[in-house]
């Protein structure tokens, strides 16, 4: 997930927002290999007003399946904010738990996503605000609920379900609601406490500055904190504002305070991202990235700097690291909003993922900014004519009082900015709780490398015969 | 719940359908104390369309209260299709072990029933079907869910859940959904099972049967049996039709074949209420009625009739037990369909609670039928402009598939005919099935009486023990 907050009104988003999708592999591309399907959803779940469908699309692999075997699991991806062949791409330890549990791969596009749009190209056309009125959880799980329901087609089919980031709380939700279809559900770096009155709302950036701080030495988030000022001062000017867009490349020069707030929120979202995606070895899932980015980033920083104008290059050398690694970029587009994903995150947002965000700006290296739903609310009615329901997801699906939850694991990297709103405790002995103490966003998710530390391979290790278990359990 | 089958196209109708609804209690007539509060709700809680809002109502009463007691337990009533206050009447056990635990006491009205109607007088008009929309199982268990988060007001009180028949299958489900929100349910004669492809569709007549061949001699069943003969071939002329219109004391006679057709699907709908509501003592839930009235009605049947006129003249005596028991009444007027809960109930048929009844008409006294989903369909769409979902319920609830479910009561008496639908077996060690032999419809939530058969009090004592225990694990 991405942090693009902002001084007060947060739109995060969860993996995807800035870059360019990117199918990427330690070094290497990857390849699965799939079928494209398509299956037909009810546009509304929940009322009778009308009978309209659409199809969403799902992604098939059965190369793996022992067809003797009259319990063959499927594992189905909840698919979450993105088209789905970018998620079958990046979550290779499915395919490789597939090849051994000889299971049926599935990865189902969330609605609204990719090519999963029901209103075709006018979906999220903000003058038709009814086009974006089905655009929430309960509708997403119902229709996973009718494909596995189709997939299964009677037989005893037990579905381990996987998700990572809000594909991770999709899964443990589906679980929870559904569990007479899904027998288990992986939930990897799932914040499903991210929301209002529940966990502190300066968490995420806590621990993306911890993750710096600890990156190479404490100078970065000391520079970093002191940034601030500096691109204030400077930008309080034109030739400073020059200065700025120079020393970054800017396409598209900063002219005003609009756009200065711009490439600052810009920025900030930039060292979430970089702490999410601090992955052990070359990845290009946001951007293309060398090997621990943050540390890399650091290096950059590394010498305390006291006058604007040396901090401001340095500034601009570290974020190359993340907008410029291939060095083929001739200038830094900080508008690029090229996918529909985006695009539905933050409506998302907008409607049930209201999700808190601030900073004291004496703990953490980010700005001062309070959450202001009010502020919030507004912009949402404003650009989509949607009020956001805070509490629909607590309501819903327990906020901390998850203790009749079962077969579920949820799984945090201590490095993920998100794993603040994490389930890091289990509420009973059927939900099980694995920490990756080296790990950032949903690196078990992923597929092995040579270069992933130890505590990633226990994990995968005690994942794969978790579900084992619960394969197991629901055919026997 | 009452079987109105006709010929194929099954409409049943849960606990009120032809009978006025009246206050009743061991003979005499029970008044329990309450306050009558509104609580605003949207219409509809799955989709970001509109705003809309309107009030259920619901009944309050906290004299049982006890101020000091930090987890105060809230007896929280799913109400299902009919008035409120016909439920907080009817269901005296609540009101009992209220008063043992000290518990907040609320009966919460069912969206589109009573009071509680989204579109007022204009929200059954069938040129308006948009106005039936949201009248699901879903957003009535989010009503449910809101209000319990406001009556709770963030502080750790257990709420216990209890219902009836189909309000038995709603404090079930929302156990299911919202484990959060309620420490458990007592589901009381709750046929959670009674849908498409999971149950037999004879079963409830075939338990109807059986009460009736064991309530005095089996005359009773053969003669009731050979009846729709008789019906039949009397019906075929205008003599015969005259002959019943008076043997029943018709208010309006029978003139044609459609109007024979309703009179033998009222006659059969009878039966299956006489089954229902067979309680020890005289009651008046669905009609004023003696204690153990198939017993009586089969009194009047325990001669076998070899000719017509004389079975016509024993079905009437036999009938007007359930018709006119008080003798008050001039004529028997089978059309009544005097209250909205017979038209809400008929609008669920028509979209979830799609429930298969058929007889193969020998293995019970009634008139063979099949289960045509189809026609039944057709009858939806012309009446409502509704195209049912029967497999809605099984797809969100499970079905059969109840493994993961915690702290349930399902109770059931076997003279029930809705027990066929209900849950016998315990799926796991943490939910508990009651059988009560002696017991009719839900009789265990019915006050205590005097009359009431061991079972009934065995099991009272164990529902009020199960319950003392969730309270307790809840709050300490």
């Amino acid at each position: 997930m991405i942090g693009s907050i902002g001084a007060a009104a947060a739109a995060i988003c969860i993996i995807i927002c800035t870059a360019a999708l990117q199918v990427e592999a330690g070094g290497a591309e990857v390849k699965f290999k799939y079928e494209i399907k398509e299956f037909q959803v009810p546009l509304d779940h929940f009322s009778f007003l009308s009978n309209a469908t659409f199809n969403i699309r799902y992604l098939y692999n059965d190369s793996f399946v022992d067809k003797k075997n009259a319990h063959t699991p499927i594992f189905f991806y909840t698919g979450n904010e993105g088209d789905i062949e970018l998620f079958a791409q990046n979550t290779g330890f499915m395919w490789e738990l597939a090849e051994k549990q000889r299971a049926l791969l599935i990865f189902a596009e969330h609605r609204y996503y990719g090519k999963s749009l029901p209103f075709g190209a006018s979906t999220f056309n903000a003058s038709l605000p009814d086009h974006l009125a089905y655009f929430t959880v309960e509708q997403t799980l119902e229709d996973y609920a009718m494909l596995i329901t189709f997939l299964r087609n009677d037989l005893p089919l037990p579905v381990v379900a996987f998700g990572g980031s809000y594909g991770g709380m999709l899964a443990a939700w589906f679980r929870m609601k559904y569990p007479h279809l899904v027998a288990g559900a992986l939930a990897a770096s799932a914040p499903i406490l991210q929301f209002p009155g529940i966990t502190d709302c300066d968490i995420f950036y806590r621990i993306v500055t911890s993750v710096f701080q600890n990156a190479y030495n404490s100078n970065c988030t000391t520079n970093i904190g002191r940034s601030w000022k500096t691109f204030e001062t400077l930008g309080g000017t034109e030739a400073g504002k020059k200065q700025i867009s120079d020393a970054f490349h800017l396409c598209n020069p900063i002219k005003n305070d609009a756009d200065l707030k711009k490439f600052l929120d810009y920025i900030e979202e930039v060292y979430g991202n970089l702490a999410m995606v601090n992955y052990p070895y070359n990845s290009s899932f946001l951007a293309p990235l060398p090997a621990y980015p943050v540390r890399q980033v650091c290096f950059y920083l590394k010498d305390l700097h006291q006058n604007d104008a040396d901090l401001l290059h340095a500034m601009a050398s570290a974020l190359a690291v993340y907008t410029n690694y291939t060095n083929s970029a001739k200038c830094l587009d900080i508008s690029v909003n090229s996918n529909a994903d985006e695009s539905g995150w933050n409506v998302q947002t907008c409607n049930q993922m209201v999700m808190p965000f601030c900073s004291n700006g004496t703990d953490t290296m980010f700005r001062p900014s309070n959450w202001n739903f009010k502020e919030f609310s507004d912009k949402c009615y404003k650009d989509y004519r949607l009020t956001p329901k805070p509490y629909d997801i607590i309501l819903r699906y327990g906020g901390r009082n998850i203790e009749t939850a079962t077969n579920i694991i949820f799984s945090n990297g201590l490095l993920d900015p998100w794993s603040g709103g994490g389930v890091l405790q289990a509420p009973n002995n059927k939900v099980d709780i694995i920490i990756l103490p080296e790990g950032a966003h949903h690196l078990d998710l992923r597929h092995s490398d040579p270069a992933d530390p130890p505590s990633v391979r226990d994990a995968r290790n005690k994942e794969a015969s978790i579900i084992a278990r619960w394969i197991q359990e629901f055919a026997y």
